[in-house]
């Protein structure tokens, strides 16, 4: 479309000298990437976030930026499992139901508190579960073998030495590491974490990731569309959604038209909030292409053909003083997601310092042929379901235009064709990335 | 511990007449109520949250409350998917490399845009990806078939009708149902949501949990412990963590003592805004077990032992006139996380819609022998692996004491051992509830 911005090429600033980008793998014969291949090329180029002090609560999914030592032991001192009465084991190891044990109830001891003295013996002190076990005694009888007396208490059954006593340490022990520097946070180290006594913790934080799709033709949902042949700006919502599930503070740019200035002016002025940029449309061979345009002027970039299907062409840069990261995605929203799967996700977690930076794959048998084309990866959309012996089914989610968004909705898989395959035959096992969780 | 507020108990309030619980299940005959039957009981005692309209990026993991009709088609118009030019296919039918058809290039379609004109016979006009196809081309062709000539430009490659073309309503057709009441919306869907226009969707919200820790004996996370028989709270973190992890906005209120009073007023302040409220401990046998003293006076309150170990000891109600409802956990950390995956997890599912409310068991080969307690639902902390062929096993992570966190913090599953049974062998395969992504 024609462009009505003030035309800055002629005038532009000197362009700066972009120190260049890490030298990228070398192409194949054919002069296409593979996608591990500029997958690990990316990672190369970015490193983890640094470390920043966290409140707990908010540091659940993060990736510990310490090691951690407990300072103290858990439990922290000898106590009781169990309300009932504290003992020499040595004073009920006669007790039965039909000749129970009579003790004097010499005091009481609730949790938090010390007991009020030594336990003398032939005498028996009445616990609270959590309650520090007093000295002189050696067991502690449940409530429910006695007859819960407040002045004596009537014993029915012995008590082993221990018995009902959790020890000092058994669980941690003062000194002991608990967590690594690196383990990612889950709510149950969130519980051990405030156990040892701590509230706060040195983690990575999530990335701010901007999202900018670019095109003329894209109109914001809620709208209407003012000409027919307009589009929903839908890669943006699409790739925001799925980098916040990825774990990141996510910033939704949303579109921008296809003119030089505005995106030049627009990614300018993001990059003093991001910390990954990631941008769609723009990267192709058309005439339109204005990210491929304009990029290379705020940073060093390269763009380049991955062996991949869909997700082609790609675009990658560090950009501005900072060199920050940006991953220039296709415009079809398919080959946009596919790509993010297979180069954001991960770069995202890098940046988090949460590993493995890659979806783990799994194999799940195919329930129809699948074509796929050779000497690329396909990644084709899975709909993954389960025998009756709980075994992974897959089927394709539709056909293979990169336009079908329909079609991605409904799946819940990619399935992963290797670049040697022509045909997967009904009954094969292939490879599979999970989209969503329990499959 | 001795109480030190005012004691309030002989001039107390009327107490309302709280609407009683609906029937409770029967207990088993040995007076205890199976897991399934508290959790089953739980869930038809509380509702789904009411709809609101959310934008559309914040209701990612959402249930929709409305079906999702398009109310346009995807594509909305016969479109390329190629860069290149638009022809009739029958003009460049005889196209091969050695003898091109040369057309003249009459015009330029940019995505977005209408084409200028109709296409004539014997024309060629540039067409973008995206771009409307011009009424009277059937075919495009693609740069890298052509010499991308701008004036004239020449074809190598015969076409066939439609070939590129993307067809109006081939993924979505206008008035075709996308989503059903009840989807839980993920990224890709938000992709689709936004393709077809819409930026508000109405779903039901995430709950607002209260979380409160009770008991005299804990302290803060991150100050000095003031007496050496003190403890942390851990408890609220690790539900407030969990609460979050499963989708609720959680309000962590943390610990108030024993003090009956203390626990009355911090009840009554949080009900105006929670959608449920879990408190751990004082819900047992002991004398201070003050949540099962005072709530019985704010509303509709049970008190019941469940079949399981650890988390036998369980409270239930519907507080105040509103009756919100309370899960009231036991107080030991392991019991209250396995208590809280047993009930409020799936309590959390309902208020939000989402299904299925429990966590879908799954399989694996227990690595060694377990023990377990007749006629008690064993749910043991497991460590879930796999061996070479990729087959789930589990081994215990450490004892079965309650009070073990350092052994929950390093589980990623729950080990769930049936009541008619008291050993498993190595090598027989159980049940396991995962609490992780990925296994």
């Amino acid at each position: 479309m024609p462009l009505f911005g003030r035309k800055k090429t002629e005038d532009a600033p000197v362009r700066p000298a972009w120190d260049p980008l890490p030298l990228p793998p070398p192409a194949r014969p054919d002069g296409l990437r593979s996608l591990e291949d500029h997958r690990d090329y990316l990672l190369s180029c970015v490193q983890e976030l640094p470390p920043f002090g966290q409140q707990l609560l908010d540091a659940v999914d993060l990736a510990l930026c310490e090691e951690i030592v407990s300072p103290i032991s858990l439990p922290g001192f000898d106590n009781t499992a169990m309300d009932g009465y504290a003992v020499r084991a040595q004073d009920v190891a006669a007790a039965t139901p039909e000749a129970p044990i009579r003790l004097p109830v010499v005091g009481e001891v609730a949790a938090g508190q010390a007991a009020p003295h030594k336990l003398s013996p032939g005498t028996a002190m009445k616990i609270m579960t959590g309650a520090p076990i007093p000295v002189g005694a050696d067991a502690i009888v449940a409530y429910e073998s006695t007859d819960r007396g407040a002045a004596d208490v009537e014993i029915y059954v012995p008590s082993e030495v221990g018995q009902h006593i959790r020890r000092t340490g058994e669980d941690v022990a003062a000194g002991q590491r608990v967590f690594r520097d690196g383990d990612q946070l889950d709510p149950r180290s969130i519980g051990l974490l405030a156990a040892i006594g701590r509230d706060k913790v040195l983690v990575r934080p999530r990335p701010r990731v901007v999202v900018v799709a670019t095109g003329s033709e894209l109109v914001e949902p809620g709208r209407e569309l003012p000409s027919e042949f307009q589009i929903y700006d839908s890669n943006s919502y699409l790739l925001a959604a799925a980098a916040r599930a990825a774990g990141a503070q996510v910033y939704r740019v949303g579109m921008v038209s296809d003119d030089p200035d505005r995106v030049r002016e627009l990614i300018n002025d993001q990059l003093i909030r991001a910390d990954l940029i990631l941008t769609t449309g723009g990267v192709s061979q058309g005439d339109y292409d204005v990210v491929k345009a304009v990029m290379p002027e705020l940073g060093a970039t390269e763009f380049v053909q991955v062996a991949m299907q869909p997700g082609k062409p790609q675009g990658f840069g560090l950009i501005g003083g900072e060199r920050i990261p940006m991953i220039m995605l296709p415009g079809n929203p398919v080959s946009a997601f596919v790509s993010f799967e297979a180069f954001a996700r991960p770069v995202i977690r890098k940046l988090m310092g949460v590993t493995p930076h890659t979806r783990a794959p799994v194999r799940a048998r195919a329930t129809h042929a699948m074509g796929s084309t050779m000497s690329r990866r396909q990644l084709a959309r899975g709909i993954v379901t389960h025998d009756d012996d709980g075994n992974r089914l897959v089927s394709l989610a539709g056909g293979h235009g990169s336009h079908l968004i329909g079609n991605l909705a409904r799946a819940n898989a990619l399935v992963v064709l290797p670049e040697e395959t022509d045909l997967v035959a009904a009954g094969e096992q292939v490879e599979v990335w999970l989209l969503s969780e329990g499959l």
